[in-house]
């Protein structure tokens, strides 16, 4: 029955049937109401929008995988393929004289043209963005929610990874890398190719200490210990801030019960330029890719020629509810079946019940086919309805 | 301010700010719970689809407003126009073989290349479908829901026009109308195009009869007496037919509370070829177009392989949301404001003072920007936070 999909329909996008759209309706309607309660509002921006608008602020990755054609006057159209340069437009744009911090959320679908078989093209998304707050509580906040997230969705053994760009430029930079060495050592670690590491590693004269760093890199994952282990070998201001900020984060994520939950990854990369300090990724058991992610992007808005700052994360929501179905947790019932099914000769009087019933809280099917009521009755059993009123 | 709008984006789409965007949201989870309590069940569709797989399928006025591009196979792709034909590729592929009649909901933006200045491009819409059901139960049922959105949405005066297009070909067939002529004489009713109508009336010799109800026609308004005046005058059996599901319609809407809302029109036309039967149109005082529509298309599935009558209704949702301005319903607060703003020392513990008040159900915003306690006092002061907590 499944082939129907690689006829029918483009490759990495799908239909949802009543059980999935149900469930990933309450979960987006959930992580609304979270969002909100910690003073984030929702926004909502169009699902296309100007290439040339877009692109110059977009993350490098995400360029070749955009969705684009050409409106009726000529333009290059775009489909978003995210919603924080969106946002991060629309706050430059229309709300750069408001009272910042700004706080805002959303649940919106985003469009990227993966190119690996089997990989989805429209993903759900749902994100917070907090602009105009340059500070270490800003980042912890986030964190914060996004720990809340994943407790609220029931996923409990959720892990979230914390690597800081700073941090790492310091270490790299301690190893005597310049700028075009950083990119390229950058570039490596993004992608996890430890075999092409081994061969930067060994390209280069490094004393003792450097090349023990450089080794440790790819490894250095852990709790509040690892930052003392590089806190000795960090020169620049900006590094010493970049772990200070650190230390404060996982301070915050203990009185938030998170400890247990968090851990420190110093060779972590989320992508290329876009991010400037904490970056962070969460996973789930049975989940082999990021549920969600996000981290300070301080140099994004400056890009609409309006210099702030700014924080954020992204939940996939299909990865999610992946992972609430790998911890069995059932957000609502698959298929729901009505509470009551109506048959009788006069619709009139089972439209009228219907709407009493309705109007109880009751969800209520009627008979419309013309079945008779032994069909009629057939139909509701089978389907397993509860109460059946023949009238 | 608005002249960013002219230079950012395209033409036909904007942004929702937060008392917009939480409106939208409010009113589409109302409209979700009332279609599920009336046993429809949600489901989503993919963006876009293959144009090869929808297009086939499509009304013949959505075909010029689709949005393409090609993808990297080559494959010309389309932004959904509606929702009713990916469902009914949905339903036609995938759910054939399920116990019918199925009832479906969504909640989905649809995209439409609108030619006319200041027209919207990107559509949020609300909708049902009831498929598989061939009587005028189900038309009863999708009119009598259709009803209950606008009261559910506190719209108080609104108005459906009803229409039937087997009476109104009845009707031009009892006036000697061929079947090139019948297409020619709904083009001009679809327009509303008065002058053409009179035209086409004084081009041809007809009976006295005849004229009379060739120049009644876009006048054939009015509650159920107007059926009466027609019925002596319509010959076919699926004319007759037709007016007898509208009589029964009627007194169902009659039950419902609904005959001040209702009245037909006979010269009433929903586009062209798609509609099979009963079609409608919702009003509201000061919204200039129609906020919802619907009709009876049973040979819609059938475009993809599968023959399975259906009816339904699509709601836009902007349009609503206007009609309750001029109502001035206020859904919900325009710009919601935090319960509780704090501010401390120890951000730890007012992280924590935080999380105590947001369980019991506040919106608390904590300080995140490094401001000084009187500085951020003055910030939530200003914008209205009614309980200010200063640790």
């Amino acid at each position: 029955m499944e082939d129907w999909g690689t006829v029918l329909m483009p490759g990495g996008v799908r239909d949802l049937l009543p059980g999935e759209a149900r469930q990933k309706r309450e979960l987006e309607n959930s992580l609304l109401k979270l969002f909100r309660s910690w003073g984030y509002q929702e926004v909502v921006t169009p699902t296309f929008e100007f290439y040339e608008v877009l692109a110059p602020a977009l993350e490098e990755m995400l360029h070749e995988q955009l969705y684009r054609f050409i409106d009726e006057e000529g333009r290059v159209i775009v489909l978003r393929p995210d919603m924080t340069t969106p946002i991060a437009r629309l706050v430059s744009t229309r709300l750069r004289t408001e009272d910042f911090p700004l706080r805002f959320c959303y649940v919106a679908n985003v469009f990227r043209r993966e190119n690996h078989a089997g990989k989805q093209r429209e993903f759900y998304q749902a994100g917070v963005e907090l602009i105009g707050a340059a500070g270490a509580e800003a980042d912890a906040e986030i964190l914060g929610l996004m720990g809340e997230a994943f407790r609220l969705a029931g996923i409990k053994d959720f892990q979230i990874t914390i690597g800081q760009v700073e941090v790492l430029k310091g270490l790299l930079e301690g190893c005597g890398f310049g700028n075009e060495e950083q990119e390229k050592a950058k570039t490596i670690l993004n992608k996890k190719d430890f075999v092409a590491w081994e061969k930067l590693i060994s390209d280069h004269r490094f004393s003792g200490e450097q090349r023990e760093v450089l080794e440790n890199l790819p490894h250095l994952q852990g709790g509040i210990e690892i930052l003392d282990q590089v806190e000795g070998f960090l020169q620049s201001e900006d590094a010493l801030a970049g772990l200070s900020r650190l230390r404060f984060v996982w301070e915050i994520l203990t009185d938030y019960g998170l400890e247990d939950h968090v851990s420190f990854d110093l060779g972590f990369l989320r992508g290329l330029g876009y991010y400037t300090g904490i970056i962070f990724e969460g996973y789930a058991p049975g989940v082999g890719y990021p549920l969600c992610g996000g981290g300070r992007y301080d140099r994004l808005l400056e890009k609409f020629g309006f210099s702030c700052p700014a924080t954020g994360f992204a939940i996939n929501i299909e990865r999610f509810l992946l992972a609430m179905k790998e911890e069995k947790i059932q957000v609502t019932p698959a298929m729901r079946v009505a509470d009551y099914f109506i048959v009788g000769e006069n619709f009139g009087e089972v439209a009228k019940k219907a709407r009493q019933l309705r109007e109880q809280g009751f969800v209520v099917e009627i008979e419309v086919s013309g079945r008779s009521p032994e069909e009629a009755v057939a139909y509701a059993a089978k389907k397993g309805v509860p109460h059946i009123l023949v009238m």
